[in-house]
Protein backbone atom coordinates (compact mmCIF):
# COMPACT_ATOMS: atom_id res chain seq x y z
CA UNK A 1 0.00 0.00 0.00
CA UNK A 2 2.15 2.97 -1.36
CA UNK A 3 1.33 6.03 -2.96
CA UNK A 4 2.53 8.51 -5.15
CA UNK A 5 2.36 11.68 -5.27
CA UNK A 6 3.83 14.61 -7.76
CA UNK A 7 3.86 17.87 -7.56
CA UNK A 8 4.56 20.25 -11.10
CA UNK A 9 6.03 23.54 -10.33
CA UNK A 10 6.62 26.42 -12.63
CA UNK A 11 10.62 25.32 -12.38
CA UNK A 12 10.84 21.84 -11.24
CA UNK A 13 8.51 18.30 -11.07
CA UNK A 14 9.03 16.55 -8.07
CA UNK A 15 7.76 12.89 -6.71
CA UNK A 16 7.96 10.94 -3.74
CA UNK A 17 6.52 7.71 -3.04
CA UNK A 18 4.99 7.41 0.73
CA UNK A 19 4.32 4.65 2.75
CA UNK A 20 1.39 6.10 5.73
CA UNK A 21 3.39 9.06 6.42
CA UNK A 22 6.78 7.44 5.90
CA UNK A 23 8.59 9.55 2.50
CA UNK A 24 10.13 6.20 1.24
CA UNK A 25 12.08 8.30 -1.73
CA UNK A 26 11.61 11.65 -3.60
CA UNK A 27 13.27 12.98 -7.21
CA UNK A 28 13.00 15.84 -8.84
CA UNK A 29 13.85 16.68 -12.46
CA UNK A 30 12.79 19.34 -14.84
CA UNK A 31 10.41 17.30 -16.59
CA UNK A 32 8.69 13.84 -15.77
CA UNK A 33 9.18 11.65 -18.53
CA UNK A 34 6.63 8.12 -19.08
CA UNK A 35 9.90 6.07 -18.32
CA UNK A 36 10.10 7.46 -15.09
CA UNK A 37 6.18 6.49 -13.90
CA UNK A 38 7.43 2.86 -15.55
CA UNK A 39 10.26 2.66 -13.44
CA UNK A 40 8.48 3.83 -9.84
CA UNK A 41 5.91 1.04 -10.42
CA UNK A 42 8.75 -1.34 -11.08
CA UNK A 43 10.44 -0.42 -7.83
CA UNK A 44 7.13 -0.22 -5.71
CA UNK A 45 4.69 -2.71 -7.70
CA UNK A 46 2.88 -1.95 -4.72
CA UNK A 47 1.65 1.68 -5.62
CA UNK A 48 -2.33 2.13 -5.42
CA UNK A 49 -2.85 5.84 -5.05
CA UNK A 50 -1.73 8.60 -6.91
CA UNK A 51 -1.95 12.36 -6.63
CA UNK A 52 -0.59 15.30 -8.85
CA UNK A 53 -0.69 19.08 -8.04
CA UNK A 54 0.20 21.02 -10.68
CA UNK A 55 0.68 25.08 -10.79
CA UNK A 56 2.30 24.91 -14.36
CA UNK A 57 1.25 22.12 -17.20
CA UNK A 58 0.69 18.61 -16.47
CA UNK A 59 2.21 16.01 -19.40
CA UNK A 60 -0.69 14.27 -21.03
CA UNK A 61 0.23 11.13 -20.72
CA UNK A 62 0.21 11.67 -16.77
CA UNK A 63 -3.65 11.20 -15.82
CA UNK A 64 -4.01 8.31 -18.39
CA UNK A 65 -0.90 5.93 -16.99
CA UNK A 66 -1.48 6.48 -13.66
CA UNK A 67 -5.41 6.02 -13.47
CA UNK A 68 -4.44 2.46 -14.89
CA UNK A 69 -2.86 1.09 -12.17
CA UNK A 70 -3.33 3.29 -9.28
CA UNK A 71 -6.70 5.23 -7.56
CA UNK A 72 -6.17 8.55 -8.81
CA UNK A 73 -6.69 11.69 -8.07
CA UNK A 74 -5.90 14.35 -10.25
CA UNK A 75 -5.48 18.41 -8.92
CA UNK A 76 -4.43 20.15 -11.81
CA UNK A 77 -7.79 22.62 -11.41
CA UNK A 78 -9.95 23.82 -8.40
CA UNK A 79 -11.35 20.79 -6.94
CA UNK A 80 -14.00 21.77 -4.07
CA UNK A 81 -14.95 18.26 -3.96
CA UNK A 82 -11.47 17.21 -2.43
CA UNK A 83 -11.55 16.74 1.17
CA UNK A 84 -8.26 19.01 2.85
CA UNK A 85 -7.23 19.44 6.41
CA UNK A 86 -7.84 22.98 6.01
CA UNK A 87 -10.46 25.62 5.74
CA UNK A 88 -9.57 27.95 2.87
CA UNK A 89 -10.48 31.74 4.16
CA UNK A 90 -10.01 33.19 0.72
CA UNK A 91 -12.30 34.93 -1.32
CA UNK A 92 -11.56 33.46 -4.58
CA UNK A 93 -9.84 29.66 -3.78
CA UNK A 94 -9.91 28.61 -6.83
CA UNK A 95 -7.20 31.38 -7.57
CA UNK A 96 -5.13 29.78 -4.46
CA UNK A 97 -2.10 27.34 -6.15
CA UNK A 98 -2.72 24.01 -5.09
CA UNK A 99 0.67 23.89 -3.56
CA UNK A 100 -0.14 26.33 -1.55
CA UNK A 101 -2.84 24.90 0.01
CA UNK A 102 -0.81 21.54 0.31
CA UNK A 103 2.04 22.91 2.22
CA UNK A 104 -0.99 24.52 4.28
CA UNK A 105 -2.19 20.78 4.22
CA UNK A 106 0.89 19.75 5.56
CA UNK A 107 1.38 22.53 8.19
CA UNK A 108 -1.59 22.13 10.01
CA UNK A 109 -1.55 18.01 10.02
CA UNK A 110 2.50 18.78 11.25
CA UNK A 111 1.09 21.53 13.77
CA UNK A 112 -2.70 21.01 15.04
CA UNK A 113 -3.55 23.98 16.92
CA UNK A 114 -0.93 26.25 16.63
CA UNK A 115 -0.58 29.52 14.36
CA UNK A 116 2.10 29.12 11.81
CA UNK A 117 3.51 30.89 9.28
CA UNK A 118 5.21 28.70 6.72
CA UNK A 119 7.50 30.22 4.02
CA UNK A 120 7.94 28.32 0.65
CA UNK A 121 11.62 29.63 -1.36
CA UNK A 122 10.71 28.41 -4.47
CA UNK A 123 10.43 30.06 -8.11
CA UNK A 124 8.38 32.18 -6.20
CA UNK A 125 8.32 33.20 -2.40
CA UNK A 126 4.82 31.93 -0.63
CA UNK A 127 3.92 33.35 2.85
CA UNK A 128 1.64 30.56 3.57
CA UNK A 129 -0.90 31.63 7.43
CA UNK A 130 -2.49 28.46 9.03
CA UNK A 131 -3.97 29.48 12.41
CA UNK A 132 -4.65 27.07 15.35
CA UNK A 133 -8.22 26.52 14.12
CA UNK A 134 -6.52 25.02 10.66
CA UNK A 135 -7.76 28.08 8.79
CA UNK A 136 -5.70 28.82 6.26
CA UNK A 137 -5.28 32.46 6.07
CA UNK A 138 -3.16 32.69 2.83
CA UNK A 139 -0.78 35.22 2.66
CA UNK A 140 1.82 37.46 -0.04
CA UNK A 141 3.75 35.92 -3.20
CA UNK A 142 6.47 37.52 -3.83
CA UNK A 143 9.04 36.57 -6.87
CA UNK A 144 12.27 33.98 -6.12
CA UNK A 145 15.56 34.54 -5.24
CA UNK A 146 16.73 33.31 -8.79
CA UNK A 147 13.67 34.96 -10.79
CA UNK A 148 14.78 38.48 -9.03
CA UNK A 149 18.25 37.97 -10.66
CA UNK A 150 16.39 36.93 -14.00
CA UNK A 151 14.56 39.60 -13.84
CA UNK A 152 16.81 42.21 -13.53
CA UNK A 153 19.08 40.43 -16.44
CA UNK A 154 16.01 39.96 -18.71
CA UNK A 155 14.03 43.54 -17.97
CA UNK A 156 17.16 45.94 -18.79
CA UNK A 157 19.74 46.19 -21.28
CA UNK A 158 22.99 46.26 -19.28
CA UNK A 159 22.83 44.73 -15.85
CA UNK A 160 24.19 40.81 -16.44
CA UNK A 161 22.88 37.42 -15.13
CA UNK A 162 24.24 36.59 -11.67
CA UNK A 163 24.45 32.99 -10.78
CA UNK A 164 23.78 32.50 -6.92
CA UNK A 165 26.09 29.53 -6.75
CA UNK A 166 28.71 31.67 -7.51
CA UNK A 167 28.29 34.65 -5.00
CA UNK A 168 28.99 34.48 -1.60
CA UNK A 169 29.40 37.63 -0.12
CA UNK A 170 26.57 40.14 0.51
CA UNK A 171 28.56 42.58 2.89
CA UNK A 172 30.73 44.16 0.85
CA UNK A 173 28.94 45.59 -2.44
CA UNK A 174 31.34 47.41 -4.86
CA UNK A 175 31.00 45.92 -8.49
CA UNK A 176 27.57 45.26 -10.30
CA UNK A 177 27.36 41.29 -9.64
CA UNK A 178 27.59 41.76 -5.62
CA UNK A 179 25.45 44.80 -6.08
CA UNK A 180 22.50 42.19 -8.05
CA UNK A 181 23.53 39.59 -5.60
CA UNK A 182 23.02 41.74 -2.24
CA UNK A 183 19.35 43.11 -3.68
CA UNK A 184 18.19 39.41 -4.59
CA UNK A 185 19.37 37.88 -1.29
CA UNK A 186 19.64 40.49 1.08
CA UNK A 187 16.33 42.09 -0.15
CA UNK A 188 14.27 39.16 0.28
CA UNK A 189 15.86 38.69 3.79
CA UNK A 190 14.36 42.07 4.81
CA UNK A 191 11.12 40.86 3.06
CA UNK A 192 11.36 37.70 4.70
CA UNK A 193 11.64 39.62 8.19
CA UNK A 194 9.36 42.42 7.60
CA UNK A 195 6.77 39.74 6.68
CA UNK A 196 7.41 37.56 9.82
CA UNK A 197 6.83 40.91 12.18
CA UNK A 198 3.61 41.24 10.36
CA UNK A 199 2.22 38.28 11.39
CA UNK A 200 4.28 38.00 14.85
CA UNK A 201 1.92 41.27 15.77
CA UNK A 202 -1.20 39.10 14.91
CA UNK A 203 0.04 36.13 16.40
CA UNK A 204 2.78 36.53 19.23
CA UNK A 205 3.23 32.58 19.31
CA UNK A 206 3.83 31.94 15.87
CA UNK A 207 5.49 29.17 14.46
CA UNK A 208 7.87 29.24 11.90
CA UNK A 209 8.32 27.12 8.96
CA UNK A 210 10.40 27.30 5.65
CA UNK A 211 10.74 24.82 3.00
CA UNK A 212 11.43 24.93 -0.48
CA UNK A 213 14.73 24.14 -2.87
CA UNK A 214 15.87 27.77 -1.55
CA UNK A 215 15.39 27.97 2.39
CA UNK A 216 18.49 27.43 3.20
CA UNK A 217 20.07 31.14 2.33
CA UNK A 218 17.11 31.75 5.10
CA UNK A 219 17.14 29.03 7.48
CA UNK A 220 20.05 30.51 9.20
CA UNK A 221 20.24 34.07 8.65
CA UNK A 222 16.96 34.97 10.79
CA UNK A 223 16.72 35.71 14.39
CA UNK A 224 14.15 33.30 14.89
CA UNK A 225 13.23 29.32 15.89
CA UNK A 226 13.41 28.21 12.44
CA UNK A 227 11.50 24.68 11.38
CA UNK A 228 12.82 23.83 8.13
CA UNK A 229 11.53 20.96 5.62
CA UNK A 230 12.28 19.53 2.66
CA UNK A 231 9.42 18.00 0.60
CA UNK A 232 6.30 19.99 2.25
CA UNK A 233 4.31 20.02 -0.55
CA UNK A 234 4.84 16.58 -0.89
CA UNK A 235 3.56 15.70 2.54
CA UNK A 236 0.98 17.91 2.19
CA UNK A 237 -0.40 15.94 -1.13
CA UNK A 238 0.15 12.70 0.79
CA UNK A 239 -2.24 14.44 3.93
CA UNK A 240 -4.95 15.02 1.23
CA UNK A 241 -4.29 11.63 -0.59
CA UNK A 242 -4.98 10.17 2.75
CA UNK A 243 -8.06 12.08 3.32
CA UNK A 244 -9.53 11.36 -0.02
CA UNK A 245 -8.94 7.31 -0.71
CA UNK A 246 -8.66 5.44 2.04
CA UNK B 1 22.88 80.12 -21.72
CA UNK B 2 20.56 76.75 -21.63
CA UNK B 3 21.53 73.56 -21.09
CA UNK B 4 19.67 70.02 -22.28
CA UNK B 5 20.19 66.70 -20.29
CA UNK B 6 18.76 63.30 -21.32
CA UNK B 7 18.78 60.16 -18.93
CA UNK B 8 18.02 57.11 -21.15
CA UNK B 9 16.48 54.45 -18.83
CA UNK B 10 15.34 50.71 -19.21
CA UNK B 11 11.42 52.25 -19.19
CA UNK B 12 11.64 55.50 -20.13
CA UNK B 13 13.89 58.30 -21.53
CA UNK B 14 13.55 61.35 -19.52
CA UNK B 15 14.60 65.18 -20.59
CA UNK B 16 15.42 68.66 -19.39
CA UNK B 17 16.73 72.15 -19.66
CA UNK B 18 18.34 74.11 -17.41
CA UNK B 19 19.13 77.11 -16.76
CA UNK B 20 22.50 77.70 -14.35
CA UNK B 21 20.87 75.07 -11.67
CA UNK B 22 17.36 75.82 -12.30
CA UNK B 23 14.99 72.80 -14.27
CA UNK B 24 13.41 75.21 -16.28
CA UNK B 25 11.16 72.55 -18.27
CA UNK B 26 11.18 68.33 -17.57
CA UNK B 27 8.96 65.57 -19.89
CA UNK B 28 9.70 61.83 -20.36
CA UNK B 29 8.25 59.60 -22.62
CA UNK B 30 9.26 56.27 -24.00
CA UNK B 31 10.90 57.21 -26.56
CA UNK B 32 13.03 60.72 -27.78
CA UNK B 33 12.39 61.91 -31.53
CA UNK B 34 14.48 63.73 -33.63
CA UNK B 35 11.05 65.81 -33.92
CA UNK B 36 11.42 66.57 -30.18
CA UNK B 37 15.18 67.82 -30.23
CA UNK B 38 13.99 70.50 -32.72
CA UNK B 39 10.93 71.47 -30.73
CA UNK B 40 13.45 72.10 -27.80
CA UNK B 41 15.56 73.76 -29.66
CA UNK B 42 12.77 75.87 -31.33
CA UNK B 43 11.43 76.77 -27.24
CA UNK B 44 14.82 77.07 -26.28
CA UNK B 45 17.43 78.19 -28.97
CA UNK B 46 19.98 79.92 -26.06
CA UNK B 47 20.75 75.95 -25.10
CA UNK B 48 24.82 75.72 -25.68
CA UNK B 49 25.58 72.79 -24.10
CA UNK B 50 24.07 69.06 -23.53
CA UNK B 51 24.92 65.64 -22.24
CA UNK B 52 23.03 62.22 -22.48
CA UNK B 53 23.84 59.28 -19.86
CA UNK B 54 21.93 55.95 -21.13
CA UNK B 55 21.78 52.55 -19.31
CA UNK B 56 19.89 51.11 -22.36
CA UNK B 57 19.81 51.98 -26.31
CA UNK B 58 20.98 55.64 -27.54
CA UNK B 59 19.06 56.35 -30.62
CA UNK B 60 21.49 56.71 -33.11
CA UNK B 61 20.71 60.42 -34.64
CA UNK B 62 21.23 62.20 -30.85
CA UNK B 63 24.62 62.59 -30.54
CA UNK B 64 25.29 64.10 -34.32
CA UNK B 65 22.12 66.19 -33.32
CA UNK B 66 22.97 67.57 -30.66
CA UNK B 67 26.66 67.95 -31.44
CA UNK B 68 26.00 70.40 -34.43
CA UNK B 69 24.23 73.01 -31.51
CA UNK B 70 25.83 72.62 -28.00
CA UNK B 71 28.82 71.74 -26.74
CA UNK B 72 27.89 68.29 -26.15
CA UNK B 73 28.94 65.27 -23.82
CA UNK B 74 27.79 61.25 -24.85
CA UNK B 75 28.05 59.44 -21.54
CA UNK B 76 27.13 56.29 -22.32
CA UNK B 77 30.39 54.03 -21.89
CA UNK B 78 32.75 54.48 -18.88
CA UNK B 79 34.38 58.18 -19.08
CA UNK B 80 36.91 58.47 -16.53
CA UNK B 81 38.19 61.56 -17.86
CA UNK B 82 34.96 63.51 -17.09
CA UNK B 83 35.43 65.61 -13.73
CA UNK B 84 32.52 64.62 -11.31
CA UNK B 85 31.81 65.42 -7.82
CA UNK B 86 32.02 62.00 -6.10
CA UNK B 87 34.53 59.85 -5.59
CA UNK B 88 34.23 56.32 -6.89
CA UNK B 89 34.68 53.36 -4.17
CA UNK B 90 34.00 50.81 -6.42
CA UNK B 91 35.74 47.80 -7.60
CA UNK B 92 34.62 48.13 -11.44
CA UNK B 93 33.71 51.44 -11.76
CA UNK B 94 33.33 50.65 -15.32
CA UNK B 95 30.31 48.48 -14.21
CA UNK B 96 28.39 51.28 -12.34
CA UNK B 97 25.44 52.50 -14.05
CA UNK B 98 25.83 56.36 -15.46
CA UNK B 99 22.48 57.17 -13.80
CA UNK B 100 23.87 55.97 -10.54
CA UNK B 101 26.59 58.29 -10.85
CA UNK B 102 24.59 60.95 -11.62
CA UNK B 103 22.23 60.33 -8.59
CA UNK B 104 24.93 60.26 -6.75
CA UNK B 105 26.42 63.71 -8.06
CA UNK B 106 23.27 65.23 -7.04
CA UNK B 107 23.24 63.96 -3.50
CA UNK B 108 26.74 65.34 -3.21
CA UNK B 109 26.45 68.76 -4.66
CA UNK B 110 22.62 69.07 -2.10
CA UNK B 111 23.91 67.44 0.75
CA UNK B 112 27.76 68.43 0.99
CA UNK B 113 29.47 67.08 4.28
CA UNK B 114 26.90 64.61 4.59
CA UNK B 115 26.29 60.63 5.07
CA UNK B 116 23.28 60.00 2.72
CA UNK B 117 21.77 56.94 0.94
CA UNK B 118 19.77 57.86 -1.98
CA UNK B 119 16.79 55.41 -3.32
CA UNK B 120 15.85 55.24 -6.52
CA UNK B 121 12.64 54.15 -7.57
CA UNK B 122 12.44 53.25 -11.65
CA UNK B 123 12.91 49.92 -13.17
CA UNK B 124 15.45 48.16 -10.78
CA UNK B 125 15.40 49.98 -7.41
CA UNK B 126 19.28 51.01 -6.57
CA UNK B 127 20.61 51.73 -2.99
CA UNK B 128 23.06 54.59 -3.47
CA UNK B 129 25.65 55.76 -0.73
CA UNK B 130 27.37 58.86 -0.59
CA UNK B 131 29.69 59.74 2.54
CA UNK B 132 30.46 62.82 4.05
CA UNK B 133 33.53 62.47 1.67
CA UNK B 134 31.73 62.61 -1.06
CA UNK B 135 32.57 59.20 -1.45
CA UNK B 136 29.78 57.03 -3.84
CA UNK B 137 29.86 53.46 -2.26
CA UNK B 138 27.68 51.55 -4.34
CA UNK B 139 25.01 49.88 -2.78
CA UNK B 140 22.33 46.79 -4.06
CA UNK B 141 20.29 47.19 -7.07
CA UNK B 142 17.24 44.78 -6.74
CA UNK B 143 13.84 45.14 -8.94
CA UNK B 144 11.84 47.83 -9.44
CA UNK B 145 7.74 47.21 -8.08
CA UNK B 146 6.68 46.92 -11.72
CA UNK B 147 9.79 44.44 -12.51
CA UNK B 148 8.22 42.15 -9.98
CA UNK B 149 5.08 41.87 -10.54
CA UNK B 150 5.77 41.23 -14.12
CA UNK B 151 8.50 38.84 -13.43
CA UNK B 152 5.67 36.78 -11.58
CA UNK B 153 3.52 36.92 -14.50
CA UNK B 154 6.12 36.50 -16.95
CA UNK B 155 8.33 33.53 -15.58
CA UNK B 156 4.97 31.58 -13.93
CA UNK B 157 2.56 29.73 -16.04
CA UNK B 158 -0.10 30.62 -13.79
CA UNK B 159 0.43 34.00 -11.76
CA UNK B 160 -1.77 37.15 -13.65
CA UNK B 161 -0.25 40.02 -13.81
CA UNK B 162 -1.11 42.66 -11.71
CA UNK B 163 -1.56 46.41 -12.45
CA UNK B 164 -0.54 48.67 -9.19
CA UNK B 165 -2.78 51.53 -10.48
CA UNK B 166 -5.61 48.76 -9.64
CA UNK B 167 -4.90 47.90 -6.18
CA UNK B 168 -5.05 49.46 -2.83
CA UNK B 169 -5.17 47.56 0.12
CA UNK B 170 -2.04 45.13 1.21
CA UNK B 171 -3.66 44.70 4.65
CA UNK B 172 -6.05 42.04 3.78
CA UNK B 173 -4.38 39.57 1.58
CA UNK B 174 -7.11 37.11 0.31
CA UNK B 175 -6.82 36.66 -3.18
CA UNK B 176 -4.11 35.78 -5.45
CA UNK B 177 -4.18 39.76 -7.14
CA UNK B 178 -3.52 40.90 -3.66
CA UNK B 179 -0.68 38.44 -2.59
CA UNK B 180 0.69 39.41 -5.85
CA UNK B 181 0.11 43.50 -4.81
CA UNK B 182 1.75 42.37 -1.33
CA UNK B 183 4.17 40.09 -2.16
CA UNK B 184 5.58 42.74 -4.54
CA UNK B 185 4.83 46.12 -2.63
CA UNK B 186 5.23 45.29 0.75
CA UNK B 187 7.81 43.03 0.73
CA UNK B 188 9.94 46.36 -0.82
CA UNK B 189 8.86 47.95 1.38
CA UNK B 190 10.28 45.77 4.13
CA UNK B 191 13.55 45.75 1.52
CA UNK B 192 13.60 49.09 2.21
CA UNK B 193 13.76 49.28 5.92
CA UNK B 194 16.24 46.22 6.00
CA UNK B 195 18.66 48.71 3.82
CA UNK B 196 17.46 51.95 5.99
CA UNK B 197 18.61 49.58 8.97
CA UNK B 198 22.38 48.71 7.92
CA UNK B 199 23.39 52.12 6.76
CA UNK B 200 21.93 53.72 9.78
CA UNK B 201 24.15 51.24 11.96
CA UNK B 202 27.30 52.55 9.59
CA UNK B 203 25.79 56.34 9.62
CA UNK B 204 23.79 57.33 12.76
CA UNK B 205 22.98 60.61 11.25
CA UNK B 206 22.13 59.34 7.44
CA UNK B 207 20.15 61.55 5.53
CA UNK B 208 17.40 59.44 3.24
CA UNK B 209 16.58 60.47 0.01
CA UNK B 210 14.06 58.91 -2.91
CA UNK B 211 13.21 59.55 -6.09
CA UNK B 212 12.54 57.99 -9.06
CA UNK B 213 8.66 57.25 -10.69
CA UNK B 214 7.37 54.81 -7.95
CA UNK B 215 9.09 57.19 -5.11
CA UNK B 216 5.60 57.71 -3.75
CA UNK B 217 5.05 54.40 -2.69
CA UNK B 218 7.93 54.68 -0.30
CA UNK B 219 7.60 58.01 0.66
CA UNK B 220 4.75 58.12 3.21
CA UNK B 221 5.20 54.58 4.71
CA UNK B 222 8.55 54.65 6.42
CA UNK B 223 9.37 55.76 9.38
CA UNK B 224 12.09 58.01 8.84
CA UNK B 225 12.53 61.74 7.65
CA UNK B 226 12.26 61.52 3.80
CA UNK B 227 13.89 63.82 1.39
CA UNK B 228 12.12 63.31 -2.03
CA UNK B 229 13.07 64.51 -5.07
CA UNK B 230 11.52 64.50 -8.95
CA UNK B 231 14.04 64.68 -11.60
CA UNK B 232 17.38 63.50 -8.99
CA UNK B 233 19.39 62.20 -12.27
CA UNK B 234 18.89 64.48 -14.53
CA UNK B 235 19.45 67.09 -11.64
CA UNK B 236 23.03 65.07 -11.19
CA UNK B 237 23.65 65.24 -15.00
CA UNK B 238 23.30 69.29 -14.60
CA UNK B 239 25.57 69.03 -12.09
CA UNK B 240 28.67 67.19 -13.89
CA UNK B 241 27.74 69.12 -17.08
CA UNK B 242 28.78 72.15 -14.98
CA UNK B 243 31.89 70.63 -13.66
CA UNK B 244 33.16 69.61 -17.61
CA UNK B 245 31.36 72.00 -19.80
CA UNK B 246 31.96 75.82 -17.90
Amino acid sequence: MKKLVIDIGNTLTKWGVFEGKKLLFHEMRAKLNPADIAHLRHLHPDMDAAMVCTVAREPSFLAKTLSDFTHFIDWQSYRPDLKIPVKIEYEQPETLGRDRVAVASAVASFYPGQNVLCMVFGSCVTYNVVDKDARFLGGAISPGLNMRLRAMHRFTEALPMVDLRQERDTETINNTRTALYSGALDGLRYEVQGYIERYRKRFPDLKIVVTGGNASYFEKSLNYEIFAYHNLVLRGLNEILDLNVF
